[in-house]
């Protein structure tokens, strides 16, 4: 099943609910209004409704959103309901952050192998993981990776994203401070840290 | 001089504006079309020409948008037109990979200093920085910082907040994974960033 076409803010937004949702529901509760959503997340619980409403709007009024349902729309629509296995494309110090980092299973993610040029750390054990050297890329071919992740210098960046989508990656989050190219079948996501920031003195109100 | 009350989403793509006209101007741009800009950000042009329109549409029909004027507007916007300097809490990984990140002076940012309970950690220089005791924070308020960034394990996370707005940070980037209180004066951004990537299977098509 497709939803209908989503708008990309509201995408955006839905890894969001997700993870208060599924807070709320190891909390043990059963049930959560836009209000008390719009509390925990920070977001308009106007914005919430509509979000909501793309999927089919199944709050009850009085009762509001049941947090299993909740959690299950918003899986099926981002297509998290599948497990995903990632590739790793350097370990330096970001890159061990990400290896390390415990946020990814909430949303089903395995970062099944790591990659590197450091001939340093190739063959060295990260968090369980065998550090590979990056000629070994094709050999996720048969394991299931459908993700990458690029965590390597900029100039690095387009030739790992080269063959992160010549052993069949479709989506890359590229933590590189560069754009990078790739065929129109694949999506890439690109974080720019500085770019948060950036965004923050624009709710401090001059002193 | 305050801009009109622009919404959160286009104060989020600004800085993606940003970074773009700064890239286009060091290559010797003076122009730029909302087509092109679309192509190099992967915004859609109508989204450009609709964000750019809440601080005065300065594009010439023909000719696109000057990019010094979008690039001065942009800053005041955001308030980046002064600078500001940023305290760091947290010199793992995470926090070693933020101090090396060469994108935060794009946006006029400076890591003016950076703390850590680890007495290994403590004294020691990282990117030209001494890292400092957490105990030492309340020696920051004459350093003009106005700006933190939480990079500690959650469950430090709150206690380092509460330090920072003792100090007077109105502004907080928390890459911790929970949610974290403060007064209403002061902004919070978190970012997690398994929820970038739980956005991109979402644009991959089920095979």
């Amino acid at each position: 099943m497709r939803y209908h076409k989503i708008p990309d803010e509201t995408v955006r937004r839905l890894p969001v609910y997700l993870r208060g949702a599924i807070y709320l529901s190891k909390q043990g509760r059963q049930n959560v209004s836009s209000q008390t959503l719009s509390e925990l997340l920070g977001v308009n619980s106007w914005q919430i409704r509509k979000d909501f409403s793309y999927f089919g709007d199944f709050g009850t009024p009085g009762v509001g959103y049941n947090i299993r349902t909740l959690i299950k729309h918003i899986n099926k629509i981002l297509n998290l309901d599948v497990p995903h296995r990632v590739a790793l494309v350097g370990v330096g110090n970001l890159g061990s952050a990400l290896l390390a980092f415990p946020g990814f299973a909430t949303y089903g993610f395995e970062i099944a192998a790591a990659f590197d040029t450091d001939k340093r750390k190739v063959g060295k054990k990260r968090n369980g993981l065998t550090v590979e050297d990056i000629s070994s890329l094709p050999a996720i071919k048969g394991r299931g990776v459908d993700l990458g992740i690029i965590a390597v210098p900029a100039g690095a960046a387009q030739d790992v994203a080269d063959r992160l989508v010549g052993v069949g990656v479709r989506g890359i989050l590229n933590f590189s401070p560069r754009y990078i190219t790739v065929p129109k079948k694949v999506k890439v996501i690109t974080i720019d840290i500085a770019m948060d920031l950036a965004r923050l003195p624009y709710y401090m109100p001059s002193t």
